[in-house]
């Protein structure tokens, strides 16, 4: 038995397909010859180019257009001049080899990209270290495992897994992964739950404690592996899997529910996206609104910015899809630890309490108002909310409001249809701001607590930092107390308060937040039924 | 007439002598001798060693010994192997001629320290930056302005002042400074405010717009300059001077009075100091204690962790010259930006939410027992006080103080004398402080607010980034609440509550503090008499 983290729930009694690949050795050279190594890194780049091609062809035509998509970035990321320009450049001014050079410029962002707490940035992580494991691949002669000859039943066992590993799976054949490294947002954790199999990552060395064909169990909610269980033990999770397939089917009939307290409280149970296709999980999910849409996707991977048609589109896609259900689209949060290549900010000491969010929209209105008129125009085709981010005084909410109204005033003028009267709200998660709560209530039409800063900023510590992580508490009596004063504040009002961060949808932590009297509950597409269970019963 | 910071309070009117040094030019070499370069770059070193220890001697002897120490400071700096060491590293291994490197590699560290909000750690940058000068002008045979034969009355202009100059000064002569760049925290300021004589600093282009001989009046009160005034205009500062003085005089006779409001409240209005010789400034101020000793000097400009019996001593002689006086030591609050070359810790993306201050002690307890000890020691010989910084939760506070009796226990076991009952304090700094500030205050003997810090994290700002900077505000009514909510908790459990930030010197501030009932006012020893001032008009 092997202990790891539990990374998507499940059980999975299955054989092992244990995939190394050969270990890649970067040398580095003492004497360069720079054209020669140029040469070679272009060379190195055409191959790359060429698997990926074929693999992105292949994906689409046997798996699906969507899953083929991961590929466009990684033929992305081999066009893009910050990557591979600056490795040629390494090349030229440091008189490094080519391995040395893509190595160099590779880790310092990927350094850069894995401390990120945004979920899709760590993706771009996973992505930008499967395209430097295939360049130095490539460039070394090193071989990778393949993944698309499995038997049916397998567990896959990793050093951990890329894009490239999983887009190529069978799903039809796999049931579970197991890893040596990750946590709960890699690459292999993420995928396992969209996949909705179990597994179980950072268990340091499963890879050298099975081989192929050994029977595993995968046991995805206590986080741990049975390597070659005994008949005993396979009855034993056999039947703990068929209950599980049971509770499944239970929350399933829970999809179409309202979400009613035993007191008779309703209250609402909503899913966060990050992009516009994510609202299908929602809603399959029995989803009774989207609480928080991130808008920076749209910044994101691209060369500019994005037009106010693009972003229309996106917005009203999500509006219609949810048939007059509430969504809450969030203005950009950008800045800080969320870096655009063509938008360049000042580097910070401290970004998690720099130029970031409303600061930077109330600095940049040209982006801002862009934005504004998107979501206005959208409000025609659903019941879109509006609401700003990083607020931490009543004079940015009254600024931010002022340029909405000025925005309102133009479409007017142009004859553009949009809700005049729009729901406007903001993020509670600046400690000033749920002091304020009640100065703040008056001026707008919801509150949404987003706990994950909310309780970075109130204790002070960036929860990434492994050395201070231990003191970042959801249920520390502090910001249990500054949940209430927003919720009090609020209603006070007549006004409704929600919360997006992750304490939302945390299984221990709902019962105080119906105790406060929270009206809207907004987590992961996944969570959703589980929180409604939780609520109905309580 | 031209407007500037104002750095140093006060008028003066006198004579220009502009100090322009030949400008550096730093050219890079395509081709070098990396031997040459290297053989270059010690004769500096060495040139610059003979010069520093020839100005050191002469300010030691017509100065005194007190002056001459920064001078100790900067051949340390010569010496040390981070920054003569890399440079030389930078030769070999970069290929680049020695100005280069040397500009290189100061450039790096400068960075780092000028960011730091430490005035102690930018005052370090300040002794780099001239050390970097020096070398580089030895480098290049680029000239020194000198400063060392001015006439009566003289004001000093200049881009900048380094410590080189101002040691070098005749501060008999020189009764006033304007200079092109810095703020109120730069070198020039600082010393500006040491001397008592007015400075405007960050004038852009005054070094342009004046020559020696002309006459200037310095008004370091509205922070203005006014060039060549007329007859007029210098009758009205004459007499601005004359009601200044005044009014200093009146202050000095508040030197060794109490601290009692009209409503015959009686406060305590403390320094802060940040070394030992520090003292005797509060105590010429009428200091009624020290509220917070700060021991980061303790443990800088060195190579090791200082010893108990060093760190004893240090205490003990504070403890002794405030005569029974209060003495509230902190415990070392290094990590985060403040960092120490023998102590490597990891580079953190956020240090102001990372591992720092009691949070490092909880986790290093050698370090943390012997700075206890060290206390416990010296608070035999005087009223010292404890205070734990950066504490954000009841278990830290509760951890602090075992370790705190686990030192007691020792010290009685070895016969060692210290007060049993010395008072126990912590710092609110952190928002969740403030706001389980009745569960602390039923573990600790008081409060004292550090608004530096409390303001940042409450609002989400980092104030040294001049980008978000505006939003750093100590009127801010959440920043308020929370000051309110930890006065009163302290006071319900019969405790008092003081303050050390910079908000506790604010003239704008105190009434406001006064009226919550603050028990203690702890800031700059320049800042007491005025303080102590207002206070009893209250």
């Amino acid at each position: 038995m092997k202990k790891g983290i539990a990374a998507s729930s499940g059980y999975a009694i299955g054989r092992v397909f244990l995939k190394v690949n050969e270990q890649i050795v970067i040398a580095k050279k003492t004497e360069i010859d720079k054209e020669e190594e140029k040469r070679r890194l272009e060379e190195a780049i055409e191959k790359s180019r060429q698997q990926l091609l074929e693999i992105k062809e292949r994906t689409a035509s046997e798996i699906g257009e969507g899953e083929a998509e991961v590929f466009e970035s990684h033929l992305m990321i081999l066009d893009d001049p910050e990557f591979i320009g600056a490795a040629m450049q390494n090349i030229e001014s440091e008189q490094l080899n080519a391995e040395i050079a893509v190595n160099t410029v590779m880790d310092m962002y990927l350094d850069m990209f894995s401390d990120m707490e945004d979920e899709y940035m760590r993706e771009r992580a996973a992505d930008l270290r499967d395209v430097k494991d295939r360049l130095l691949r490539n460039l070394t002669g090193s071989i990778y495992a393949s993944l698309d000859n499995l038997e049916d039943n397998t567990v896959v066992v990793a050093h951990d897994l890329t894009p490239s590993d999983t887009a190529q799976l069978d799903k039809n054949k796999v049931i579970g992964f197991l890893t040596d490294i990750g946590g709960r947002t890699s690459h292999s954790a993420i995928m396992a739950r969209t996949l909705e199999i179990p597994a179980v990552v950072g268990i340091e060395d499963i890879t050298l404690s099975v081989k192929t064909g050994d029977i595993v169990i995968v046991d995805g909610v206590a986080g741990k592996v049975i390597i070659n269980p005994d008949k005993e033990t396979i009855k034993i999770y056999e039947k703990k899997k068929l209950e599980l397939q049971k509770e499944k089917l239970e929350l399933k009939k829970l999809a179409n529910t309202k979400t009613v307290t035993k007191a008779g409280k309703e209250v609402i149970v909503a899913g966060n996206i990050g992009a516009p296709q994510d609202v299908h999980k929602v809603i399959e999910n029995g989803g009774e609104g989207i609480g928080l849409f991130r808008t920076e996707f749209l910044y994101m991977d691209r060369g500019e910015l994005p037009s106010e048609e693009e972003q229309y589109e996106a917005y009203k896609y999500v509006a219609e899809k949810m048939e007059g259900k509430p969504v809450v689209i969030r203005t950009l949060d950008i800045g800080g630890d969320k870096k655009l290549s063509y938008l360049p900010l000042q580097v910070e000491m401290n970004p998690f309490l720099g130029y970031r969010a409303i600061r930077l929209c109330l600095d940049r209105q040209d982006i801002f108002k862009t934005q504004l008129r998107a979501i206005l125009r959208a409000s025609a085709h659903g019941r879109i909310q509006i609401m700003f981010p990083m607020i931490s005084s009543l004079e940015e909410t009254i600024k931010a409001k002022d340029v909405l109204k000025e925005c309102m005033k133009e479409l007017s003028s142009e004859g553009k249809s949009y809700n005049e009267n729009i729901e406007i709200g903001i993020m509670i998660e600046i400690p000033a701001a749920a002091i304020i709560a009640d100065e703040l209530a008056k001026h707008v039409d919801f509150f949404s607590i987003g706990t994950n800063d909310l309780i970075q900023y109130t204790v002070a510590v960036d929860r990434m930092n492994e050395s201070v992580s231990y003191l970042y508490n959801p249920m520390h009596p502090a910001v249990l107390r500054l949940i209430r004063m927003a919720i009090d504040a609020a209603h006070k009002e007549g006004k409704w308060c929600g919360m997006c961060g992750e304490m939302a949808g945390d299984e221990e932590a709902i019962t105080t937040l119906l105790e406060y009297g929270l009206d809207e509950f907004s987590m992961s597409a996944s969570s959703i039924l589980k929180a409604r269970q939780i609520i109905i019963n309580n």
